[in-house]
């Protein structure tokens, strides 16, 4: 269900041939006279979601409402897009459920914990971008996570997001039916935000598999949650065998999010601070500040990212219209 | 894992003979020299728990923190415990991942959405209960979700938490394997429930099944996501069989606060409000006056019974201490 004819931006067409939109997969959309998008209280009738969004081409998504302002206040200084006087009001601050913030073409949104937290933010933002008619968005989720064999403070660029079984794939029930769906990411983004880590030489980054866990405590081999009924071994043998088969990190949110933007068409990356390496221990008794700092280095990675893309796009931008001029010279 | 001698209350020892515990069961816990709450932003070495918590009775959980935050207000009104002045502070300030607020015995936390959202919440609200040596607690969740079959703004409190199969039943993966656990809730707290709702005589309240599952969207029949392969007939299909099981709302978070409320003796009720019949429609088009009218009915029925339980403690106390006079008194 692409946009239909007259959708697309015309500038945009010109600019770039192999322009791609954001897809839904819903017949039933189209025949709604309005669509509310509860949880971010936006909709269709309600606001006129293409001038709101049209031109965001970068989404970064996190758990943390606080980290996701604090995402947009440093974004709009590394693209000095900042006002001074600024106060980056909530787009969604009608409603507690998720926060969002926009700057230029950078749109920063709170997700909550876990797959299903994750999954209702991700399915109004679709039909957000959709309504809205952005074409060639990217995608980051940043987030914090537990390392494995890793120094803390690590950031992992997640190659393939598997279960707890350790396989690539989202289990989703559906009319009580389960449904299997592909985790992939796009690799190409993840060697992007490698090579932004070397060119900047402030923190360590690799890419290795993320384990997405339905629970933070006994779904991660804690042991102390308020239920525990393994070993200290039983938990060392399950963190040694997902190492053993890729995995450098675990979080709650990456597969349902690696599932739905390959659906929908978004080329995605999710860029995850370790926070403390798990085969030494389950609480974080880190500082304050040293996390507060562990927690910037996603931001800081992506930030990079989309300022050398837009950098990039703008000098591609200035050569189509330098060929342009060359082609409608009078010839003499 | 009960607490050590030592630690109960004496005064409630001698007026309530079989008090129960707040239990956690985890070996491990007791040879942690200090326990973080990292999501609370609490924990045993930097807060007194005891000092804080030991009081609590009552714990109301809801996935909104606004609505949280207005419960702890409605309910310092309904117990004459108000303070012109309070400001209501909230006690996780210091994180954004959940709202906590406390008046007299009554505990009221936020959960976010979802069952991995709402699992971290009750693991360390748990373990908070535990350390804070409370005892006879009970524990309610104030939600919001779509009925069945229902008038909307009717309120349903949960027989059993079913999953998108109809079973009462939660899957839980731990170290890799599936491990099933009860969603019993406990059924006298429910007709007490349903006995409230009619002394108010302000809205119908029904016992009924609760669906809770993993996804607003697809997850729920909705034909509103940013993908949908079913049809109408299908969506209308699967929640006419989840109404013949007895299913008479779905939510997202029921199952696994059932499940760990009764591993850890907590008295447990789910009490939500149904914001629309979703065999009438998906999207949410009630104006926000209406919506936020039913959303105060579990606060209403629950507030109710709280003030209900503490005046019956209130007069048993009253009653035990008149029979120690008695007993006491000189014979002549």
């Amino acid at each position: 269900m692409a946009p239909g004819p007259g959708f697309s931006d015309e500038k945009n067409e010109t600019l770039c041939e192999s322009e791609s939109t954001v897809y839904v997969h819903n017949p039933h959309l189209d025949g709604m006279k309005d669509d509310v998008l509860y949880h971010f209280n936006l909709g269709t009738s309600t606001h006129n979601l293409p001038a709101m969004f049209g031109d965001v081409k970068f989404v970064c998504v996190g758990g943390s409402p606080w980290r996701m302002k604090s995402f947009i206040e440093y974004i709009a200084g590394e693209l000095s897009l900042e006002d001074p006087k600024a106060e980056y009001p909530n787009i969604c601050a009608g409603t507690d459920r998720y926060a969002m913030y926009k700057i230029g073409p950078v749109l920063s949104v709170s997700h909550g914990m876990g797959i299903p937290s994750i999954a209702i933010m991700l399915h109004e933002l679709i039909k957000l971008l959709y309504h809205a008619r952005c074409t060639d968005v990217t995608i980051f989720r940043i987030g914090t996570s537990g390392g494995l064999g890793l120094e803390p403070g690590t950031v992992v660029v997640t190659k393939q997001s598997v279960d707890a079984t350790f396989l690539p794939r989202l289990e989703q029930v559906i009319l009580g039916n389960t449904v299997v769906r592909s985790t992939d990411l796009d690799q190409g983004l993840a060697e992007e935000l490698l090579q932004c880590s070397k060119d900047l030489g402030q923190f360590e980054t690799v890419i290795g598999n993320t384990m997405c866990t339905m629970d933070f405590y006994e779904g991660q081999a804690r042991l102390d949650g308020a239920f525990c009924s393994y070993t200290e071994k039983d938990k060392q043998d399950y963190l040694t065998k997902a190492y053993e088969s890729g995995v450098r990190n675990i979080e709650m949110e990456s597969s349902v999010f690696a599932a739905m933007c390959k659906l929908s068409g978004l080329k995605a990356a999710v860029v995850c601070v370790t926070l403390l390496d798990r085969q030494k221990g389950d609480q974080l008794i880190s500082s304050h500040e040293v996390l507060h700092s562990y927690q910037q280095r996603p931001q800081i990675l992506v930030g990079h990212l989309i300022k050398k893309m837009l950098q990039t796009s703008a000098s591609a931008s200035a050569s189509v219209l330098d060929k342009k001029t060359l082609l409608q010279a009078p010839t003499t």
